[in-house]
């Protein structure tokens, strides 16, 4: 028996979310059902983040245990042959046994994208928020700023949560424009459900004039959802990086 | 009546191109509809350029004429309440009665678009082609170099084509490489019939190695289609941008 991990890209369009669920197709049942066939094993998979319906990602995390004697970086060809083509394997190799990906540290990346013009761009639409009220980036980031660090973000989280504790640390948060398109990067040791979508629509209040910067501390202290700004859309949401550390991946693997 | 011009951007994938046909939904086939009924005329647009099944578009234009008194800036936002969401207007406004997109003098800008990568990244399935071939982006500008000014493209050109003459200018041609992501933009007096998917073609064929970039004066000279590489795939074809002559545009309407 041994432990594969998966780096999964996927276009969160047509999913229920990542997470199983009865009656509707998510990554979870995809990946569940391919993995099986491919390997006439009864598969589960263990999901790093559970993302919301019609979120994005570039690199997802899963792992599976198999008795495969396929070597582990076969899994993710194998895998892609099979996949439907929203779906695909980004890479694949062996963890150790004991290897949870939501128990291990790691370091989170998404990114948010507003279209911010006069009217939507249809090749845009599927993967990121449009708004045609003008957002001051410059703001946009003097906000972000303040969410830097760590903190309770009990604001910046759906009140469904079940987290035990709502202290998180955003290590990095850039808000940049390109043209029309205005990303706002976080980098994170973990998000709260909904965390980053609220941040993003606390932000996109501070872009269009409503809230004022400084106003995320006060928001912060709050400890109250109903303080922070809107959630906003899940299509604009990419999970793009899930990053562990090293030793811990490969842990009892090169013992 | 007057006539009114449309810059029109759309997600081609669902789309059999631009040009009206029988039993397929083309672009232009949902524009006439849509303006037919918006404005209870039988409205027929003339289109600039016809792009091709699964080919994208920023900036396509489209120009028609109405009895309508409903001021040119304001089609857009009618049209757009109204349009699928794979098709917007990006700007509407007057133009000269006897302006047509296709006779006035313009630079068009293209972008082709090539994930090289391992494996195909699901969001960007759309809008570019895949391959995990490496290639070389400093050969593909140095062949892109020779194809830069006025020439005559008959080698890439689809012999299908029936244009009167096959020269033509390339203002502008680069080969750019963000990521994964190589990027061919090309500027140009106008463009014969699949020329931007061939040159993609040929420059893939020199940046993995089997052309050499100075192969590229002799494909030239040949004026012969066997000599090029092949056709690139559409999805990866992006029309970014229409520019006409200012005083053309305006002619007689500010007469």
């Amino acid at each position: 028996m041994k432990r594969i991990m998966l780096t999964v890209a996927y276009d969160g369009t047509n999913y229920h979310g990542w997470q199983l669920q009865p009656n509707v197709t998510t990554i979870e049942s995809v990946l569940n059902e391919t993995l099986s066939t491919l390997l006439k094993e009864d598969i589960r998979v263990i999901g790093a983040s559970r993302t919301d319906t019609g979120v994005h990602a570039l690199g997802n995390i899963a792992v599976f245990d198999t008795q495969a004697r396929m070597p582990a970086d076969k899994f993710s060809y194998a895998l892609n042959q099979r996949l439907p083509e929203d779906i695909r394997i980004q890479a694949s190799r062996e963890v150790a046994q004991d290897f949870h990906p939501r128990r291990q540290e790691s370091r989170k990346t998404y990114e948010y994208k507003i279209l911010n013009s006069a009217f939507p761009m249809p090749i845009y639409r599927l993967y990121s928020h449009f708004t045609y009220v003008p957002l001051d980036v410059v703001s946009m980031q003097r906000a972000a700023d303040y969410l830097a660090g760590e903190h309770d973000f009990k604001s910046f989280c759906s009140v469904n949560t079940t987290a035990e504790t709502t202290v998180r640390t955003i290590y990095d948060i850039n808000v940049e424009k390109s043209r029309d398109l205005i990303t706002i990067q976080v980098t994170g040791s973990g998000f709260l459900y909904n965390m980053v979508r609220i941040i993003a629509g606390s932000l996109m209040e501070v872009g269009r004039g409503n809230m004022a910067p400084e106003e995320m501390v006060e928001i912060l202290k709050a400890c109250d959802r109903t303080k922070a700004g809107p959630t906003a859309p899940a299509c604009g949401l990419t999970l793009v990086k899930y990053e562990f550390m090293e030793e811990n991946v490969l842990g009892n693997t090169t013992g």
